[in-house]
């Protein structure tokens, strides 16, 4: 089955739902493609199809959906897997970095020594939306000698323009809104 | 590789982080497992073994750290894939369950619909300590008239005796404290 036709498939599947997390925002909610045994199976082979052969080290992914896609892709690649995370949530040393939030900023970690130097590092998330949370989990594994290769979503919101955070490395997502 | 050396070497790389949560906790911290795609890979062939071809057609993950073995065991097992959240995570309409914490009480959802009737359902977390998140999840998807048939957990801390509340079903964990 081609990217095009899976792309299709999921995009048939993700449920809209109005007002969430707030009102005048229409959420994708992307549950229900993962339900779908089949599908999952081959929306996983859709990602990691497009990052093969790139000897990728590790897959650096992002609480709490990007998980979800996350570590199957680690698995499919041959890569290791490292998680990032809001604070308080990793137990032993950690990296920190903020990126700003429509009121305020956020902070994700990540633990010391989870990337090493030279590394090829891909980053994982559910959802491109303005590219904080991806962009700062790139500062992370670069702040520990990773080489950031890459970006892969499911989904990106093209018209929050997430893309221009991220350096002009290769962005790849499954389907674009 | 026997799933008893796959949970040896699982043993060898988990990380003792005294005093988290908080003070008195010696945490397992898996982290450094995932790190290894070897030892990743192996370690979620081996959880997958206890249950092929036992038809399984829900796989329900409790979050966050449940994702990261619950989404490649459903993949593993040509199960669906489905989540378990914390409150107000999940968007559509759900199913709301709580579980005794040590003081008060955790509440856990799940999205209607996600659990169809007559399903087998196999509940993932990454640790069984007391059980009451995994009995939630447990509750979550028989709400949906799910039938569960079993428990998989990386890691066990059979002191906690967390089995006593998961009803005489089959419970697997890769290694136990």
């Amino acid at each position: 089955m081609s990217s095009q036709s899976v792309a299709d498939a999921v995009r048939a599947r993700i449920r809209d739902v109005p007002d969430f997390p707030k009102k005048g925002i229409l959420f994708k909610d992307v549950t229900p493609v993962l339900e779908d045994a089949a599908l999952f199976k081959r929306l996983i082979g859709a990602m990691a199809r497009e990052w093969k052969g790139q000897a990728i080290d590790k897959v650096v992914a992002i609480e709490s959906r990007g998980f979800i896609f996350g570590a199957p892709l680690a698995l499919e690649l041959d890569a290791g897997f490292v998680i990032v995370r809001k604070p308080g949530k990793l137990p032993a040393k950690t990296l920190k970095t903020s990126y700003a939030l429509e009121y305020g900023e956020g902070v994700l970690e990540m633990h010391e020594g989870a990337v090493r130097k030279g590394e090829k590092v891909l980053v994982v998330d559910d959802l491109l939306a303005t590219g904080g949370t991806a962009k700062a989990a790139a500062t992370l594994a670069r702040g520990e000698g990773g080489e950031v290769i890459g970006y892969s979503f499911l989904v990106e919101l093209s018209f929050l323009e997430g893309q221009r955070k991220l350096e002009g490395l290769p962005v790849k997502a499954l389907l674009t809104y």
